[in-house]
Order: C-alpha cells, then sequence, then structure tokens
C-alpha cells in the first residue's frame, strides 16, 4: 500500500491555533498536488498521530503511539513505524498513512484478488510498488501462477517491512517472487509487449479526482501494452464518498486504452479516508473478462505462503464490491453500464 | 438516527493533556453502559466537534463548526445542531453523533428498504424513534404501505428536525403517518398481536456487543408478537470492524424469538465508527421471508413525499449487503449460513 492519502500536520495548528506542545518530529513538504505531507506527529496531538487526507476534510484517525518502532528518510521518502493499542502497527510513508495491521488485509486481498479471480489462467503477474510484500502474500494464493515480478523503488522500505511485519512480508518467502529495486514506470516501459497476465499496481495515487500519474495517457499506454490480450489490471481509485468523486472521464480514457473490459470496485477499509476505498479494473482486448463474475476462486485449502485463509476476499463479496449506491452510479456517467 | 454511538469530550483532554482553550459547553454524563457523553464539544478542538466512539477507539471525526444552529436540553436529552463546510449540518444527541447531512441517506435507505423490500406487500409499518424524519421519508416510497405509525420520546427533537432539516423531516409530510410522543418500548407492548407488517427500530443502540435493551429478551419478544406472521425487523447492529464484533449469541437469540430468517447486513457510512454499520434483520414464522433477495423492488417513478429517487438504495446494494468478508463470516458462528 503506497499511495497518496494523508496530508498536513499543520492543518489542525493552522486552523485550531493550538500549540504544538510535544512534537517527535515535523517535516512538512509541498508536493505536486499542492497537498502537504507531514514526515510523523502532528503537533496538536502529542503523542499521538492524527491522520488527514485532504480527500476526505474534517476526518482525523488518531492513533495513540505506544512505542516508536521505526523512523528514517531514505533516499526517496520517510518512513514512520509505530506501536499502537488498537491497530497494530501503523505505517506512515511521507505523511499518508500506508497501512494499520488491523485492517491492511481488506485493501491487499482485494486489489490482489478481484484481478486474478477474474481471469481464468494467470501465469504472469507484476507488481509496482507494493514493497510491504501484503500482494506478494496473496498473489501467493494462486497456484497458477509462475512468475511474480515486483519493482518497488525504495528498499529501505522492503527491509522494514521483513524485520517488522513478518506477517506481510512472508510474501517474499514464495520461490516465484523475483525482486527489481528501481522506478515503476520506466519498467513498465521496459517490457516486451504482451508479457503478463495480469499487473497490480500499488505505487502511485488512486485513480480519480486525486489521481496523478494514472492519469497520465502514456503510462496506462505502457502498461496496456506490457499485458496480454485479456489480461488484467487492477488499481487503487477514489472512494465512492469523495467530494469530487466523478469516475466518468477515468473510464472513457481506460476504456479508450485498455480496449476490454472497465469496471470500477469498492470496499470497506476503515483506515481510509472515509472508511472505504475504490478500485479501477481493466481488461486489454482479447478474451472477455467480466471482473464482477470471479470465474478462478480462490483454491481453499491452498494458501501458498500465508500460512492462514483469507481475513477479508470471497467469491461473494468479490461480486458485491461491483454493486454501488445509487448517487456513485451517477457519478460514473451515463455510459457506465 | 438515534442510536448511540459517540463518547467522552473528556477522552482527548484526558489523554492528551491538552489545555481547553475555548469550550463551547461541556456537560459530561455517564450513562449505563459506562460510556461518558458530552454534550457538545471537545475541549481540545477549539471551535470544532470531536465525535469519539468508545466502539473503535482511536478515531476522531472532526467537524469544524461554522455556526452554531440549535442547542438545548429537553427533558430527556442534550439537543446539539451545528453547520460544517463539508458535511452539512450535523446533528449531536447526548453527546453521540445522529447524522451529517452529507452520509444520512445511506443509513436511513438502508434501515428501511431492507426490510420493506423483502416483504411482498408491506401495509402496515411501526417506526419507534427516528424522530428526524428520514426514515418515514424512506417508507413515503412505498406505495402499498397505509399506516405508518411513529414513536419518539422525544418532541424536541422532531420539531428541530422540521425546523431547520427540510429535506429529512419531509417525511412527516406523508398522510398516512400517525406521531405518537412517548417511550417505545411502552408503545411495543401495548400493541395488539399480529399488527405490524414492518417495525423499524431506530431508537436504540445498535444490535451487537454494544448493545443494551436490544439484549433483553422481554423487548424483543413483544416486538415479535406485534410482528403480523412473515413480518420483519429491522435495526442496526455493530459495524463487522469493530473489536468486540461476535454476532453468534445476537443471533441465535433473534432466532429463538422470531422464529423465522435471521441475517445481518452492513453498509459504508463515513460518519459512523469504522466507516460503517451493521443491520440486523428479523422475520417471524410465516411466509417465507429470504432477505437476501429483495421481492419487492422500489417503484422508480413514485418517491412517495421525498420529490427525489434515492441516493444509496437499490436492488443490487440491498443484495450486496448481506455479503460479509471472511473474518466477518467466522464472528456469526458456524451455525450462520
Amino acid at each position: 500500500m503506497a499511495f497518496q492519502t494523508g496530508l498536513s500536520s499543520s492543518f489542525l495548528e493552522s486552523h485550531l491555533h493550538v500549540t504544538p506542545v510535544n512534537v517527535v518530529s515535523q517535516n512538512v513538504t509541498q508536493n505536486g498536488n499542492g497537498i502537504q505531507n507531514s514526515a510523523s506527529l502532528s503537533p496538536v496531538f502529542p503523542g499521538y498521530y492524527a491522520d488527514l487526507a485532504p480527500s476526505w476534510p474534517e476526518e482525523a484517525h488518531v492513533y495513540k503511539i505506544e512505542k516508536i518502532i521505526f523512523q528514517e528518510k531514505s533516499q526517496y521518502q520517510d518512513l514512520f513505524v509505530f506501536q499502537t493499542a488498537t491497530h497494530g502497527k501503523v505505517v506512515i510513508l511521507d505523511g499518508s498513512l500506508q497501512l494499520t495491521e488491523k485492517d491492511e488485509f481488506a485493501y491487499q486481498e482485494m486489489l490482489t484478488h478481484l484481478p486474478l479471480c477474474s481471469i481464468p489462467n494467470p501465469k504472469k503477474v507484476l507488481l509496482i510498488g507494493g514493497g510491504d510484500g501484503g500482494i506478494l502474500r496473496e498473489v501467493s494464493r494462486h497456484s497458477s501462477v509462475e512468475h511474480i515480478d515486483i519493482c518497488d523503488l525504495d528498499k529501505m522500505v522492503i527491509d522494514v517491512y521483513k524485520k517488522f511485519f513478518p506477517d506481510i512480508a512472508v510474501g517474499y518467502e514464495d520461490p516465484r517472487v523475483n525482486v527489481t529495486i528501481g522506478d515503476g514506470a520506466a519498467f513498465i516501459k521496459s517490457i516486451p509487449p504482451g508479457t503478463y497476465d495480469a499487473i497490480i499496481l500499488d505505487a502511485f495515487q488512486g485513480m480519480g479526482a486525486y489521481a496523478t500519474e494514472l492519469s497520465d495517457k502514456d503510462f496506462l499506454e505502457s502498461i496496456a501494452k506490457a499485458l496480454k490480450p485479456g489480461g488484467v489490471m487492477s488499481t487503487p481509485a477514489d472512494s465512492v464518498w469523495l467530494k469530487n468523486f466523478a469516475m466518468e472521464d477515468t473510464i472513457a480514457l481506460c476504456r479508450k486504452i485498455f480496449k476490454g473490459s472497465v469496471n470500477y470496485a469498492w470496499t470497506s477499509v476503515p483506515s481510509y479516508p472515509s472508511g472505504a476505498i475504490g478500485f479501477m479494473l481493466c481488461a486489454t482486448d482479447g478474451p472477455s473478462v467480466d471482473f464482477k463474475h470471479p470465474v478462478n476462486p480462490l483454491d481453499p485449502i491452498n494458501f501458498g505462503v500465508a500460512k492462514r485463509p483469507p481475513m477479508f476476499y470471497n467469491s461473494e463479496i468479490h461480486t458485491a464490491a461491483f454493486c454501488l449506491p445509487a448517487f456513485a452510479k451517477l457519478a460514473m456517467g451515463s455510459k457506465y453500464a
């Protein structure tokens, strides 16, 4: 999980006019979206971490820091890991909440199995980002898969997860996994056409009003090209509840580029803004893909390296994720069915 | 919406050791659950309201108060209404968030249409609580209904909604509505057996670990008795994400008392703890009810007094609401199917 959801240690500070009492660290930067990210603690919550998101103003997820586990700046980003009482360990990357141990499985399982259970026989899978290993853990449940490539920018993230999150980084134990440390966009452009059955993006902002890279036509075209005919891509997308939720343009663009099925799903993940997250699923031209009706259910007794059954995903919830509330259907545009 | 979700203006105060700067009002009481509720503002958020729930610790929903609209204590409770920038008007009842205008429709529509769309021809409906009128607005979409009784304890709540929330209290304009001001439990006990096709409870804590009245066998028996054979009850229930989520005992009790179908649904409501809420649906012995598959879809052109189509509910999301994540299915117990 590595998309941008958080912001602004300075939000409460500037709006509430409360004086910082005990700031463990503060590192405010301005990213391309004009959104401020802070490296670690909100100054108005001494001893707490307050996660705030520009896409869902007026909600703070407040985590009491029981123990700081890791806090370091790599070449690329700030990584902050702490222990909480009720949400397990929490990971903050450049001021954005990446995951909590309490609910990481919901996101990881859905982002993985929505695409992989929608095609009959996935063999080659690429994961961009996802350095934590949770997506790898989930891909590992698929016995048809012969080869799993992962490309993540930051080795420090991988090392920290391997050290402190054995239940998530367990994904790296799968012998089918091949790790590349490097830039995901460059990696995708280097792939021979028609290589992968599935590409899972876990490294960028979700699709929708708050997206950046994913709105880039060239980038999406390089993903479509790297997929086999009837191959599938999954990526996080805006929650239906976000203020500017409107998927019509994104869906139209994806249809034009991928030329196969394009669909939007959503599910409940409490620690994300609005307590929900969306997923965009795209298939290339080729054997028809019906994302809503999984053709490749999980083998109930093959856990891969995960050592336990899924916590969230099942075939029922796969289909349910594509059922949208009335207002969200409207926001999908008139051509969406 | 009148169940208990919030708590404790003093939570942050006692845990964060931040001095109150500007407290509009503070009124901490102890209810039967040992949960502290505050009448209005959290002292650590001057100019803001922070909603915290005992069932989902470490999450605050922080609403900036643009304007205080109403703040008064009735014979029964404290009512606090304020305007926000992004969530419309917000209502706090005895320190618990009741609704925000941004997402009230999700809860109101699901609590109403899950039961009413599950039976072929609802004629007599009883609503206990729900003084805001939102459930009445939703019942109004059902043309088969001949008679709608509502019993709410507090006339002040009704008056305030009629004055400040015309889009919600519009439900009272339905000529089929009959209002009783009084105690809901006493009202139910006074009903001749087999009176109602549907009873909607919107006045108590949700079913589950945090319930009080609803765990009371006598109370549930009086509801079952007031229903016709094959009649249905709906009530809010714990979100699947809550720490102590375990529905096995509740389901067993409901099956014993209602003797027909008993089922659990859930949906996304951002302003509630964990961003989700559950619903318990129970049918009495009689014509078989399959809650998961609605037999009585909403008439797409009959809005009743609502003046607009539903914002959230449709037949697809009705069925999807009964699809549970793997971990929640386990918490339903082995006899749940």
